[in-house]
């Protein structure tokens, strides 16, 4: 069994089901992508295509088109809308390369590093309101509002997060929070607005929110577990980033709960910045091994995608519903 | 005379009049401003209240306000599009600060120095996310289109000039299409949106945005001579900005285009960088006031503010057109 309780010998969920589900539509989306990244000025899209072209997964675009499809929708919408959502996300992390003076981004040198916090300030900009133009041609007011209140929230938990840092004290429920604001309430909406431009119901509207909500809370969940699982590939952000920059996560959070008072006392250094170095990495990668709380928080994320997968019980069984209940369990077991 | 050929004993054109015609319309867009800076993490109202409450003159609101009194609309959703324009303005200025990496802002330590970058762009990302929902509460796709493209404009002009920066060779016409998006875009959908909202003519939506454009070339013209006017007051941001960042600005440009050998040389050491102690700021202040090009430049200004008086002349006489006309010409006498 693995910590997951499914047996070793079980197939494995996948993505691909869900990639392969929506790989036409997402052709429709990356046109959209790479026609309105362009610009007269030639350090726009150069920039933005050195983080767009960096083979992100393109999640957050997928469950819109994937929502569309659930729902029966053939308006065509989902494809802007899609983008838009995406040049939101990239916005964001151009502007938290800056925020976290990242070095890497998808395993690549970060935007940052190559072309400079200004450039890549101002590049986030541009796509963001890019996404803004994205949505009136989609013309819907309740999508506007939907994502204008998404990116809102996105940065209210940016903040908190950067108020957090450093704080030993972060509880569980406000880590929590900060989650669902700079991770989860982009999922969400990437989801809900398909319902909308679709003209289904509230209940709908509701399940498919809930679904990337849920979705949203175990993927950033599992990216944090990530950060301090000895059996994990690198990912494409440096390894021990959240350590460096004083992140409490919630393995960090329950391994100091459960931590003996020098255990407690070595937290205490490291997020306050005083243990940095590689070998603190690794004696903090042991403590947590100690108390197992990289498994603690990948059960955690196993609750909320099962959360997901029980939002989508109000559609209809079928292929997609099948696949976007798969991508919640690959979401939660894969190691990079 | 002055340089702008008006007799000295003439009355100086002021902005009173249009402070006295808006203020009871910037009461209700400054309670907006107040209310939708709030959030539950309380380091975002303190950064944005640090710079919006900062003695900024709020003249894009302004406007926004005075286009829809000039059109006799009474509907009320000029005062949220109003605080929408001032969030996004507010939004550049904390991304410029951290841009630029700016010491001071109208005066005071600008908000980067105080709280830091990070915190800086994200708390512009919160403020220009709540701009477009504030846009979504007026209920109009045309603003939203209108002000979503100005927004991209604007940080293609900011990245146009940051490209540019360092650049001897700009050109003027280089320099007045950086203005026209960065600075002359906002004041123009400013004004735009009033006749939007209202429902009036395109002629008379094309008339504001006229005046709008004309009048935000204007200011940003000033603005720049300004920065090297021997007789002007210190402004908000350190003198000498624009010249220690090595910014093309039009008393640069026509000062390097009509200087000597030895002049250009100057220009083109300072502009790379390498002459920016505080006797290299006198100098280029002596060299710009030999070729007279802060009076060209003010000079280009005045007719750029005949260009947005004339603009407004579709619109019937009256005390709300008067006083956009004199603010025209107070923008371009202003020495601070």
């Amino acid at each position: 069994m693995t910590e997951l309780g499914v047996p070793m010998d079980a197939p494995q969920p996948s993505i691909d089901p869900l990639l392969a589900l929506t790989a036409k539509g997402m052709d429709e989306v990356n046109a959209v992508i790479l026609s309105r990244m362009e610009s007269e000025i030639p350090l726009i899209p150069q920039l933005a295509g050195h983080l767009i072209s960096s083979g992100g997964k393109r999640l957050r675009p997928m469950l819109t088109v994937a929502a569309a499809e659930l729902v029966g929708y053939t308006g065509g919408a989902q494809y802007a809308l899609a983008a838009a959502v995406e040049f939101i996300h990239t916005a964001t992390l151009l502007h938290d390369d800056v925020v976290d003076g990242s070095d890497l981004r998808r395993g690549k040198a970060a935007a940052n590093i190559i072309y400079g916090n200004p450039a890549t300030v101002l590049v986030g900009d541009y796509l963001f309101s890019r996404s803004f133009e994205l949505m009136v041609e989609a013309g819907s007011l309740r999508v506007l509002d939907i994502l204008s209140r998404a990116s809102s929230i996105i940065a209210e938990g940016e903040v908190d997060q950067l108020t957090a840092q450093r704080k030993i004290e972060t509880s569980e429920e406000h880590y929590l929070s900060i989650i669902a604001a700079k991770t989860a309430a982009l999922f969400a909406a990437a989801c809900r607005i398909s319902a909308v431009v679709a003209g289904r119901s509230d209940a709908e509207e509701q399940a498919l929110d809930d679904y990337g909500r849920y979705l949203g809370v175990a993927f950033q969940l599992v990216d944090d577990a990530i950060d301090y699982d000895s059996e994990a590939a690198e990912m494409g952000k440096g390894k021990g980033d959240d350590f460096r920059d004083g992140k409490m996560t919630l393995p960090v959070i329950l391994a100091y709960a459960a931590g003996t008072e020098d255990e407690k006392q070595f937290w205490r250094d490291a997020i306050a910045g005083f243990r940095a170095e590689d070998e603190d990495l690794a004696e903090a990668i042991a403590i947590i091994a100690r108390h197992g709380t990289v498994e603690a928080t990948r059960q955690r994320a196993a609750d909320y995608a099962q959360k997901a997968i029980d939002a989508l019980s109000i559609f209809p069984a079928g292929e997609m519903r099948s696949a976007l209940e798969e991508a919640a369990l690959f979401s939660v077991a894969r190691r990079y």
